[in-house]
Parts: C-alpha cells; sequence; structure tokens
C-alpha cells in the first residue's frame, strides 16, 4: 500500500483521490478552500467518462443527479435551422458502452465527494500545497500556513492556474479572446428536455440543456470579448434571444486552455487535469479527461511500481488530451466562423451522414484508456492499445 | 425577316449573330477592331453550352479542335491532396446530354466566325457602335467614324468594357482584387490529358488542362493582388511550383465583374454576353453564359415579334445569370479560403458524394435555356421552363 498525496479537491482531484483509495492505496486530498464544492452549472459527459464511472459503481448516483439527453442538436444561431446532430439513444449507447449524460457539475463533484469518503479518502481542507519536494521514492508537500505532507507520489490536480504546474513546465493560460455567461433557471415549459442543442453564431455560440431530471434549463453563452452579452447575439434568432435573460450577469469566465505539454511528471510528481491539460470547453470534455487520467493512473499503478505507474501515465495520457485540446481548438473556431467557412460549415454539417459516428470514435470509442490487466504488463503493452 | 444588328464580334456577339442567322434574320456585326480575333487561351464548355452546339451543328469542330477531358480534379495547392473530382465520362454525358469540352479561345472564335460567313452574317470591322437610338420598332446604331446603321433590334455584345451597357445601367466594373497570367506551352510528358485540374490556395488557385487535341498544355493562375507571381504560389506543392515558368509574364488579368443587372433592354436595344452579366470565372461559364443568352434569344425571336421576345429574353436570362454570377463570386471564397475554412472545405469535398450531382444539376441541367416551340406559345410557357 503506497501513500499517495492528492493536491487540489476538484473534480479531478476527487476522482483521482477515489481511484487511488480504490485501488488499495491510502489517500490524503489537500483542498486550498475551507469547503469542499464546485462553481459553474451543468457539465457533459461523454461515454468515455460515463464508462469509467461504471466502472467505479458511481454511473448510477450520476444519472439519478442529472439528464439522459436523447441526441445533441447543432443549429444555426442566426436562421435556427437544424445542421446535423448526434443521436445519443441506443445505437450510441451500444457503440461506446455507456450513455451520455449532463449533471450539475456541483451534483458530480457531491457524488465525487461521498465516494471518497466511503472509500476512507482523508479530506484536508484550507490547506494548499504551495510547493512539492520529491527525492528518490518519495515526495514532500509543503503547504500554506506551514504543514508538511509526506507520501510516495503527489498528484497535482490544482486546475487551470495550477502553481505546481510550474516545477515541470514554464507556461502560462492563453486566452482564447471569448468569455462566457452561465446560467441556470426552471425549466421553460416549450423546452425539450431530450435535447442538447448547441447554437453556432458567428464570434459566438450557445448552448442549452435540462439538469436534475428536467427541472433546471442549463444555459451557456460564449462570445469574443468586447461587446456585452446582449450586442453579441444581437443578429442571432428568437430561441437564442429569449435564453438570454436567464443567464447570471455579475459573473462571466474567460476561456482559457494552454498548451500541450510533454512533461507531466518530475520524480515523485505528476499533473493530473486541468493542470495538465487545461482545454477549451468545445467538446465538453475538461472533467472527462480529468476521470480518464484518474482512471489510467491507478490502472498503471495498481502494482505499486510508481516509476514505472508514472512515466506510462504521461506516455498514454498527455498525446491523447494533446489531441483533445487542439481539436477542441479547432472545434470552437469552426462554431464562431462566419464568411465563406460558415456556408462551408453548414454544408458539411447538413450533408453528412448522421449514422456515422467518423467525428466521434476517437473521443468516445473504447480503447482509449488502459485496463488494470493490460497495465499489469508493462509500459509497452500500456502503449500499444492507445491510439 | 427582321434585320438584325450586332455590337462586337467576340464570343457572344459571334453566336448572337450566328443564332439571329440561323432563325432566318438578316444580320450585320460590327465589330470596333481591324481584324476579328480572341485575346486569351483555354475555355472550358459545360454540357450547358455544348448541348447548344450540338444544336447548332458546330459541336464537332468544336471538339476536333479541342480535348474531351475525362474528369475536373480538384486538389489542395499546398499538400498537393486531391479534395474531389467531378467525373465527365458516359454518366455525365447522359445526365447532361452533352460532353464537357476544352478548347482555345480562338478556335471557338474561329468556329463561330466561320459559321458567321457560312451563315450569310455581314461582318463588319473596324466600326464600333457608340451609340444606339431606338425608336418604336426600329434601332440605329451610332458609330465611331461616323457610321449609322439602322436594324429591327441592336444586340450589345461589346464585353465586359461595355459602353452601350450604359445606356440601361449605370454601374462600373468591379474588381474582385485578384489578378490571373495565363499562359500555353507544349504539353510536357508527364501531364495527364484526360484531367482538368483545379488546384486551390490560400488566396491563390491554378487551374491546368491539355488543349488542341492533348498538344498544348493550357494554365491559369489566379491569385491576389500585392505579390508577384512567385511569391504568390510560394507555399505551394512541386506540382503546382513547376507550372509557373510556362505562364506568360508580360500580361496579366484583373478579375473584373459587376453587380447582377434587372434591366437588360430598352426598346430595341438588348445586351448580351459580358455586356449584359460580366462574371468571375470560377465556375468557367463566361463564355457558357453568352451562348446560352444567343439562344434564348434566337429562340423567343423566331416568330419575328421583338417586344414580347426582348421582354421574355430579360425575364429567362437575368435571373438565371445572376444565379451564375453570384455562385462565381461564392466558388471564388471558397476556392481561397484559408484557416478553419480551408479544413472545412477540405472536409465537405473530401467527404462527399462522388456520384451525386447536387452542384451542378442547376448549372447543366436541360431546363435551363427555353426550346423554339416553347418560345413560341407565350412568355409565360417560357418562364414555366426557369428552374
Amino acid at each position: 500500500m503506497s501513500e499517495v498525496l492528492v493536491a487540489g479537491g476538484g473534480i479531478g482531484g476527487l476522482a483521482a483521490a477515489f481511484t487511488q483509495a480504490r485501488a488499495g492505496h491510502r489517500v490524503r486530498l489537500l483542498e486550498r478552500a475551507q469547503e469542499f464544492g464546485e462553481v459553474g452549472a451543468g457539465l457533459q459527459l461523454g461515454p468515455n467518462a460515463t464508462r469509467l464511472l461504471a466502472g467505479w459503481g458511481l454511473l448510477d448516483r450520476v444519472i439519478a443527479a442529472g439528464v439522459l439527453p436523447e441526441r445533441l442538436v447543432f443549429r444555426d444561431a442566426l436562421t435556427g435551422e437544424e445542421l446535423t446532430d448526434l443521436p445519443l439513444g441506443e445505437d450510441f449507447q451500444d457503440r461506446y458502452g455507456a450513455p451520455y449524460v449532463v449533471v450539475h457539475r456541483s451534483d458530480l463533484h457531491g457524488i465525487l465527494l461521498e465516494a471518497c469518503r466511503a472509500a476512507g479518502v482523508d479530506l484536508v481542507r484550507g490547506t494548499g500545497v504551495e510547493r512539492v519536494e520529491t527525492r528518490g521514492e518519495r515526495a514532500t508537500a509543503y503547504c500554506a500556513g506551514g504543514a508538511v505532507h509526506d507520501g510516495d507520489v503527489v498528484i497535482a490536480a490544482d486546475g487551470l492556474q495550477s502553481g505546481l504546474r510550474g516545477q515541470l513546465v514554464a507556461d502560462e493560460p492563453l486566452d482564447s479572446g471569448f468569455i462566457a455567461h452561465r446560467g441556470t433557471c426552471p425549466l421553460p415549459d416549450d423546452f425539450d428536455t431530450t435535447e442538447v442543442v448547441a447554437w453556432f453564431g458567428p464570434d459566438c455560440h450557445f448552448v442549452q440543456y435540462a439538469l436534475r431530471g428536467g427541472k433546471l434549463l442549463n444555459q451557456v453563452a460564449v462570445f469574443r470579448r468586447g461587446r456585452d452579452l446582449d450586442s453579441a447575439y444581437e443578429g442571432c434568432c428568437e430561441q437564442v434571444q429569449k435564453g438570454l435573460p436567464y443567464l447570471w450577469r455579475d459573473r462571466n469566465w474567460p476561456m482559457l486552455d494552454r498548451e500541450p505539454a510533454r512533461t507531466w511528471v518530475r520524480g515523485r510528481l505528476a499533473l493530473l487535469g486541468d493542470a495538465a491539460h487545461p482545454m477549451l470547453q468545445y467538446l465538453a470534455q475538461g472533467a472527462c479527461q480529468a476521470l480518464e487520467d484518474a482512471h489510467e493512473l491507478a490502472a498503471q499503478a495498481a502494482g505499486g511500481d510508481w516509476d514505472r505507474a508514472l512515466a506510462a501515465y504521461q506516455e498514454i495520457r498527455a498525446p491523447r488530451t494533446a489531441r483533445v485540446q487542439a481539436t477542441a481548438r479547432l472545434w470552437g473556431d469552426i462554431w464562431h466562423v462566419d464568411g465563406v467557412g460558415r456556408i462551408l460549415r453548414n454544408e458539411l454539417f447538413q450533408t453528412r451522414d448522421r449514422s456515422s459516428y467518423v467525428y466521434t470514435d476517437w473521443l468516445y470509442g473504447e480503447t482509449t484508456v488502459t485496463t488494470r490487466s493490460a497495465a499489469a504488463d508493462s509500459t509497452a503493452t500500456a502503449s500499444a492499445v492507445r491510439r
């Protein structure tokens, strides 16, 4: 049994702590804030993530807290016309072995927190890790306020603004020039709870879906900085316009990411989640990739050989998440394009074969993470299952 | 028998003169230059044009002077990869009732000139029409140098820079910001004479095809003004690069068009060809639409009722050519797009169903011009066969 320290109690940190505890390690999670919690609204979980939650025994609770949409619908925000959709029914679930679920961030966070408690994770609040020293087979976490914790490994899950990432990579978050307004409100009568709808406009988009068993409407409005919320959607169709009043006006989120990093591991310090691969939200994979990280690291570390496990983790996860980061950026460009690019996008989307999975297999497919038995052999095996 | 005056002896003017003579009218064509001739290089004739040439008994001569390519191929100029193609074989010819032919402009011009001579057209050189007066059922053409010609109608086929258009429409040619270098050279050994190839690059494109039974290579390089020929294609693949030395360096053509005009007819003066609807070359329809004009006007005027015929001609031809003008502009934007638009274009082209005619039926289909028997009835019939 190893001693695992996790820095950060967001979705990624909790998932890492839970999977490490589940793999039989003694886990202590150190969270900077005085209370555990999540800021934000809805969250989409592709089958690459729900498949893992199912394996962890948590999917039923997530589904009970969320909604199982029947399709993702992509619409032109100016004309309102449907461009394409992704049916999320039986075919989709059979192909990917799990459903597509939308859930409130705080509900997913709460389920993971409860799972950590049940698995015996030592959850420490008000203790931010500021620096990690790694020497030989041990690592030491130095915390704000003077606390010091020792373990076999420190998993840095301290988010987009990660302080620990600086020990491995010299970079800063990059501003995409877009900001998001979010908001939840009681579900209007005329909203179809079976759909996750993304409206594409020039330099803006708008996402809507039902949460909490259909009681809540979740909305996200993302647009290029420099206009206010109302003027950014001026030319958009009525269905978009009438959603705007329900967005929170007092807060917005800049859309940031970073360039993919090759180095996720130094000695016994490893990055995970947004600390490793902060991404734009266009593929809705931020939390999903953090869950994949947690799963992969637990699968690799099951044997207790941390040096080998961390090397395999980096080798498998860095290229996978780099692809998701790059594709999310491209996807954002596609969502926000205007002029001839918009005409080409609409034609491409409207004429595509809707029964094809060519754009989703790489992301949702079964071979994207390592099973525990495959990991047991060697890094060579692990890298062979990577696409 | 009417007396028809045609102002301008380019491809449109000759086609108009020939079809009017063929319909039984007495035709005089007035050309400004001292000699008949065409500047330029190759020309593409879609089946909407070759179908008309076949009906006029001229297609065999055009084919003998030209080449019957087996497919249009669209390639990315940066990577060289094929994006899509349009097979021009049996299926295509069956669908559209005629082949796709490429021919030297001067060869087509010569065939039409010879056909005019054989049909008894009075071909007058060195006589540019400067002004037309139309009174009641007669029109008078006042020419540079003082000559005056009377007729029942004047067909103004004086091209993109038409002086007579100013009597109907107050506009000027619009500069698209692109210029063309053209050139012909002996066909290199490794060039596939069965293909018309269009290479798409950011802010540039390059077109290549064989002419004159495969003895000549025709090339057109179009790029955004502001760079020289070599630097405009700097990033392009080797196959594009190696074509550049064979382009004529001492002359280039600005790519101009005009906004579609609603008024083509005033009294007994009618616009035809580039004088009516100058278009960017991206659909290769400049000459083809002039031939359609000539056919339509002759079909409508067969009965000798010129007022009805000219009204029907304008009603049928103006919206048709406006669509070609607008689509040619869009097509140019699609050819020259960069960034995310280029990615979307390439994906759209590469994934499209290559057996589909959805993008060509409107242009090449059978119902785009009026048959003589249909025209005999009324303008109502004529407008019913328009798409």
